[in-house]
């Protein structure tokens, strides 16, 4: 049974300053849960389903508070457009204050505002074994709905950090920083690299100045064609496949 | 001055059934009306936008019916969030029946469904030089709004063709076919191809059985981690990066 404070205190979820207060977010979806389950069980506080779902995962929910719900309650609770059988309120990760960025390439994002971006962000560091994203606190919440959903369930397996990027990056000595733009070093005849940052910039903007002079080398992606610039989640992609 | 009928009939081409049926779309944002106004002056019908914009782009839009609104009446027609000092009724672009194939690298898209992608996929090959893409009639349509909107531009040089694939790849003799796949010949260490189909299949199901069937060669991303998948269009980036 779902009373209506309950459902109240689940959607305002969607509002960062919630979040934040709470420790909590919202994850939906099979795809996602199942991921939840499987690698971080213990943050999944409560989860609400529908019949159909709950019988094939009771089992794996043992010891998680599950409720089960109509159709109609779920799209109530629910962030997304239609809803998708089971919406589970889960606790926040633990984020050390110690960033280690010796020995692995970890992603750096300056500003990525577009939750749809830094969830395919999400998504692409997952494929791709990057373990770790940097992001200055410009970039959108990791914990946005839009971010949870478009990383497809990436997000349990990827660390991200949130902090004062110019001063996080002043401190990182030796070790070698990229920067994305659009002039530079062809990543297409690079070599590979098993440590150092790669920084990505704004979607409109690119990397701040100030963030920019603290590169090491600027890379670039060659332009065949004419578009002005690469989407930044397809930009991300190509360099991660080139040189790691 | 904007008349309410006038104002109504814009916003109705925010639907595909009236697109189609009076050959029009909308474009929207300096950048976007930038390209139209260098590449494709003669599609733009109507031009509505604020004193500062016009002021600007007076001398370009000769012969243009431009009409200076105020932002509220902007944000009124507009399909932002956040009108953007300008939006223009253009006339969808001329498509002939016969889609050339041979000699060139051409993109085959099976139901990509989110206008977004679609959108960055067409930004990605202006970006690398692709000119043309083949539409399954399940694909997003390219005059949606947040199709436009998300290929910055590209669209006015990227040529689209919506047709039945299955029927249209069994009618290409002589042409290669590679299929984007979770397995198949590694892209990153494949020869360059000058000519050939790339297949990109749809966001959760891939590429349908029977268009699969089709295909010469199955080409894949290597996968390092562990995300199931790549989102469509940063793999159609990473693929195009590698292979042409």
């Amino acid at each position: 049974m779902l009373g209506k404070s309950r459902a109240k205190y689940i959607q305002s979820l969607g509002q960062k300053k919630v979040r934040d207060a709470e420790g909590m977010f919202i994850a939906e979806g099979p795809k996602i849960i199942d991921e939840l389950l499987a690698s971080a069980k213990s943050n999944l506080q409560e989860i609400y389903a529908v019949n159909s779902w709950i019988e094939e995962h009771h089992d794996e929910c043992r010891g998680i508070q599950l409720t089960e719900i109509t159709e109609a309650k779920l799209q109530n609770i629910s962030q997304l457009t239609t809803a998708n059988q089971v919406l589970a309120v889960v606790k926040k990760f633990e984020t050390t204050a110690d960033i280690k960025s010796k020995g692995k390439v970890s992603l750096v994002l300056d500003t990525i505002q577009d939750p749809g971006n830094l969830g395919t962000i999400i998504r692409i560091s997952d494929w791709f074994n990057i373990e770790q994203i940097i992001c200055s606190k410009e970039c959108a919440d990791m914990y946005n709905p839009k971010v949870v959903q478009s990383t497809m369930g990436s997000f349990v397996r990827v660390r991200l950090f949130y902090t004062d990027l110019l001063e996080w990056l002043q401190e990182q000595r030796g070790i070698r920083i990229y920067a994305a733009a659009l002039e530079g070093r062809d990543i297409t005849t690079m070599d590979k690299i098993n440590e150092g940052l790669i920084i990505i910039g704004n979607e409109s903007k690119g990397i701040s100045p100030d963030i920019m002079k603290l590169a090491n080398v600027q890379i670039t992606i060659p332009r065949k064609g004419k578009a002005e610039s690469l989407n930044a989640a397809a930009a991300t992609a190509v360099i991660l496949s080139h040189i790691t």
